[in-house]
């Protein structure tokens, strides 16, 4: 219940197994934290399977196979699996996607080139649709989603305008992202901040937070704004679902659209992101910033700092060195 | 502030005025009541110009030309007119629909033919998209607008279900609109009787009520379901907007999408739909209902009725019977 803290994780020491036929063994490289896991560890389904008492923690991980009795996998690969919160992993190759080392640092395959970055790309692109020249609003505006939205949005003409937990990251969503505003929510009067720096209204208003924020998000729309309903880490938290949300009044006014956005029903353009994105990146057009935690034993505590806004980028644990050799 | 009471309301006499050259004199029949009305007391822009602390209500009329200096306009021509509740109004034509009475009831100019139809016909056919089969759900279902929608569906192949106030809306919503199933939402838990009542989930959502009816329609949304907001005859009667709204969790959770519509912008559609909705009536497939209040003296009492739910029907006032002659 409520915010996450690091006593409520434990601790196991196993023997790394061994492979049987048709399976893998792989040491996990770089782990992915993501708020959705709060919503695994309550057991709620939605965004894949709940998670058991004693079982390790769920995550996505970038792992290095160290030993194959499976045809399409040889030690030395690399591999972007679902392993869990664990050094080694075993896997029957089912959902499991290699990944190319010289295509970008393989942490990337977790962020900006893997779920974040096609969540924020496919959610602007797909459900947003911006014209040149709108306005995009993005909440949680320096994560690994929201910056994407954000230079997605100046990198296809439109005018990018964020929110984020703190002047640093306003200075950085500005400075190093192309953002042309961001919004501190924390001081000051939201609304009305966000009518400044968007005076003709918000054509596209992606939330990665709920709460206020969206709420605040809507009293500034433009006739016939989107408002893709991404996570809602407000909620994430809680024991029960809050009893009530924004008032919809301004949605109506404004003839807006509200679409719920779940990547899932988006991976078959994974593709598509990791060329367009891609290229940007090789380009110097399109940053990304990562926000490592090392060794697993530090997990748990990367990720209650996670759920409380103080992460700054995509937040990974360096769980081993590519190339270390088993431990 | 609050439901309003017949004592809200003022009356004046004043004496039939002179059309000056350009203008026309227009004898009302008959005087639509709508619940947007109640904003227009408020002085709520969105749906017109705010109502003046002396002038008369606002309100659509039919009315007979009775004397004219306009040269589009000769005395017995009926028209559809923004007259207010007033016995004559005088008109410089601007806005003003000429009323054909050979094609139907003339009162249904304001009804099944009029802004009502075209709100719950464009809502639901252009924002809600439904396809043969899907489980169209309505609230306020044997209004104007709501039993537009529900028969809408019915004569495109989807299924309708309604959600009135009283157990008789729901028998004539069932047994002479032809709506498969209707609840009465004051009775039992709204939510499980829609999930009984749509085993497979709601397709498109059309609200007309805000508040509880749409948070129990949004928790049994099916999968990509649409969710058009309509009237939100819940917060008309506030002071002040709710702070809050429904929880949007299930929006995401259904990868749906929930949009304002506001019947001005569908003007373009009036030909369209009474050429569909009229052959329908005339092939006795699709049927109507009116709440008709006598005189004019009548229409405050007949007006907080409707702000009640209490009206059965589109509420109408006959103001004067249509070629009865000057008084």
């Amino acid at each position: 219940q409520g915010l996450p803290v690091p006593g409520d994780f434990g601790q196991d020491t196993v023997e790394a197994p061994e492979p049987a036929v048709g399976q893998f063994l792989a040491r996990t490289l770089w782990l992915s934290l993501d708020p959705y896991l709060r919503n695994v560890m309550k057991g709620h389904a939605l965004y894949g399977v709940a998670l058991q008492p004693g079982e390790p923690m769920h995550g996505e991980s970038v792992a290095e196979v160290v030993d194959s009795r499976h045809p399409d996998f040889v030690a030395g690969e690399l591999v972007l699996l679902k392993g869990g919160w664990q050094q080694y992993a075993l896997s029957n190759g089912a959902g499991v996607r290699k990944v190319d080392p010289a295509l970008a640092p393989v942490s990337t395959a977790l962020g900006v080139l893997g779920m974040p970055g096609l969540t924020g790309y496919t959610g602007l692109v797909y459900l947003g649709e911006p014209r040149p020249g709108q306005t995009v609003l993005v909440s949680a505006a320096t994560g690994p989603v929201g910056s994407t939205v954000g230079q997605v949005a100046r990198l296809t003409g439109a005018r990018a305008v964020g929110i984020a937990g703190s002047d640093a990251k306003c200075r950085y969503a500005v400075e190093e992202l192309g953002f042309e505003a961001c919004i501190n929510y924390k001081s000051g009067d939201l609304r009305a901040s966000i009518e400044q720096a968007c005076p003709d209204g918000v054509d596209v208003y992606f939330d990665n937070a709920g709460g206020e924020v969206l709420a605040a998000a809507l009293a500034n729309l433009a006739m016939h704004a989107r408002v893709i309903l991404c996570g809602m880490i407000d909620a994430y938290n809680r024991d029960t679902p809050p009893a009530s949300g924004p008032f919809l009044g301004p949605v109506v006014a404004a003839r807006a659209t509200v679409k719920g956005h779940v990547v899932f029903d988006h991976l078959h353009r994974m593709t598509e992101m990791q060329r367009v994105i891609g290229r940007w990146i090789r380009e110097g057009r399109f940053k990304y910033r990562e926000d490592v935690t090392d060794g697993l034993d530090n997990a748990p505590a990367a990720f209650c700092r996670l759920m409380r806004g103080e992460n700054f980028g995509k937040a990974l644990v360096r769980v081993a060195g590519y190339g270390a050799g088993a431990a």
